[in-house]
């Protein structure tokens, strides 16, 4: 099948890619390097050395002998959008090139309207696109498990039957984001189900679960890894307190560390987004899976860690500072993950392995790190009445970041 | 109360205005004309002459004594809305300020862009600036009944009991909007719900049914006038079919015509919105109020019309085009109403005796009418196969408008 990848520059984005290709798919990408830039915007960086995405190109044609397409540009311009689709006519269109920080879109007003209206234009565009140049391709949309919020029920997979004063219909599920981020990506989804209703496009939209790890299996060469973001704004929970663990630092879970998730390996990801293409909605039919393999609380992660930090003579401390966020801690959590199992997915990694590696990964580049000492520590406070947003863009080190050796150039604005 | 009305030249916010001067209230409005200037694009004007807003306020001031404190400026520009919170320091804000026509976001990618960015970035703009300027104001927000789409169920205000897998919640009720409209009025909801719960605000969120007439009790002078739109995009179904019936057209319900839809007398409308603002919601509470009163469906609505125009010698016939829109022709529909009734609202108006009314305006204003013959059959298609939107943005004619003697000059873009 030929692959649309939006956001393929980025930290699920190109991996899929290589996923894809390995697999004998054809992929052609879209990004704008946004990522790389707001990155810089807090003052941080991938643990990881990120070639440009021209190198990242060449290594695919070096070392997996594939060609992967690639145009550079913003979903927020339609008619480059419609351009690409009327020229490609993919099979399918997985959509992951959203704002994707909850903490980077708490951080004033200007972030809250940038994060919900560019989310929602380039999904706009991307639904208006394929009515007009592909009605028959199949999108999959990158949604979270964070669009449910933490209900006292069970989370079923976007529908539910329901019974109110005597009388029944099956609804969508109530959505209750906890961030403008996650908001956005409610938003999303009522457009989605909405455009596949009346254009009658085929659409999945994925309730994904927090991913973790840096390698899949077609990660053979340093020069095809992915992003590892581990500051307070770009880094998953498992990322800081792994970072933290490798810098020496207390591994911070916010709060009573009770809040529970669900997570997904980067490779069993990858795997299911491939099913969710393999296997395309209707048309006229909207889906919704909820992509994620297992649920643990913060705390759960933070042991482990602080666990496994051990095999590698790292002895972290676990300490709980206040949570920034506003969110129940203390929670029912058992969402329904039924469609991709129906599909043939199986879970491939587990946690313990995959953290181990990513520790093997990170002492590698722990000078990176080490020079990102300052961005792990929590500093956006969501809720009133530490009313001001508290994040400054803090300055990145004067010194170059050092490279691992043999490994290529470091993330640049690509 | 000091009450700040953003849309305040606008259909609804021009006569709250004048309502809740005339009860002793002090307001402030905000608007930039926009509505003016998209009637326009579609080739549309109000059949009853609207002065520009300088005229209005000497208006105000000669017939009513009153000072209506006016702004004049975008809420897309957040610089702008957190001065007027910081000037103004408002006990309650009525958020009217939206693009508020389904069939204008329906007509193409741009439409719908807009549509859902203006509503979104004009609401997080007020919501920070409160947050920052007034945190104790109370906003009132309008949104439609149309969230709610037209479940299988009663529609609860807001919220209902959910039992799912034997466990239990209290939780926002599904809401499927049926334009790009109606679902950025889903995700203002969203927001709002999720200020009020961070920033400790306090917030009621309308869901406003259809609102017909032209007249509240301050409207003693044509001077005082609020807008009545009649063509396809901004006119509800009853002013189209009103104007056709004036017009000696027939009337034209889409489809069946069994569509029904919650309904409320402007000033009934009037009534509740001063009844939210003068009951603020606690802080940190969000509430919604289901503002309607009655339901009809298209066909009563049409029939209605039809008896009542023969008592002004007028003999329209019914016919029924395809409906261009994308919803149930044949539904349930039993939304509960009881927070307003609950705070002392009590109906004052009849839909027949506003119908009359109507007719008698429209009559007096004909020629108005006549000059817009053009505009009230529908040409924007909802759903492919009619892929490309089929509105064009009609020329108005070149002969100027006919004014009614004595009132004053037109619409002009104020």
């Amino acid at each position: 099948m030929k692959v649309l990848i939006t956001g393929v520059d980025g930290y699920s984005g190109w991996p899929l890619a290589l996923h894809l290709l390995a697999r004998g798919h054809e992929v052609v990408g879209i990004d704008n390097f946004v990522t790389r830039k707001r990155v810089k915007e807090v003052g941080s960086w991938s643990a990881t050395p990120i070639p440009t995405f021209a190198k990242r190109q060449v290594a695919v044609r070096e070392i997996m002998g594939k060609e992967l397409g690639f145009y550079r540009g913003d979903l927020q311009n339609y008619d480059f959008v419609h351009h690409v689709l009327q020229a490609e006519h993919p099979d399918a269109i997985v959509h992951l090139a959203e704002q994707r920080s909850a903490p980077y879109s708490m951080i004033d007003v200007h972030h809250a309207v940038a994060t919900q209206v560019e989310n929602l234009t380039g999904t706009l565009h991307i639904l208006y696109a394929m009515k007009e140049a592909c009605p028959d391709a199949h999108l999959v949309k990158m949604g979270t498990m964070g669009e449910y919020g933490t209900p006292n029920t069970d989370i079923p997979e976007g529908f539910f039957d329901v019974e109110f004063h005597g009388r029944k219909d099956h609804l969508p599920f109530p959505r209750q984001g906890g961030s403008w981020y996650h908001w956005s990506k409610v938003f999303d989804s009522g457009d989605v189900m909405f455009a596949a209703k009346i254009f009658n496009l085929r659409a999945t939209d994925v309730m994904q679960g927090v991913i973790y790890g840096i390698r899949t299996p077609e990660i053979t060469d340093d020069r095809l890894l992915t992003r590892f973001d581990f500051d307070e704004t770009w880094g998953t929970a498992l990322n800081r307190f792994i970072a933290q663990a490798v810098l020496g630092s207390p591994i911070t879970p916010y709060g009573r560390g009770e809040q529970k998730r669900g997570f997904l390996a980067l490779e069993d990801s990858m795997q299911s987004l491939r099913l969710a293409v393999e296997h395309p909605a209707a048309p006229g039919e909207y889906r919704v899976f909820n992509q994620f393999d297992a649920s643990y609380s913060v705390n759960e992660l933070a042991d482990r860690v602080a666990r496994i930090a051990g095999e590698f003579d790292l002895k972290p401390v676990i300490e709980h500072p206040a949570d920034p966020r506003v969110e129940a801690e203390q929670h029912y959590y058992q969402p329904i993950h039924e469609h991709l199992p129906a599909l043939g997915y199986r879970r491939t990694r587990e946690l313990d392995e995959v953290v181990r590696e990513i520790f093997t990964d990170l002492l590698r580049f722990r000078r990176r790190l080490e020079a990102g000492r300052h961005v792990v520590v929590p500093t956006v406070q969501w809720r009133v009445p530490d009313s001001r947003p508290l994040l400054k863009a803090r300055a990145a080190p004067e010194a170059p970041l050092p490279t691992h050796p043999g490994s290529p150039s470091l993330d640049s604005p690509a």
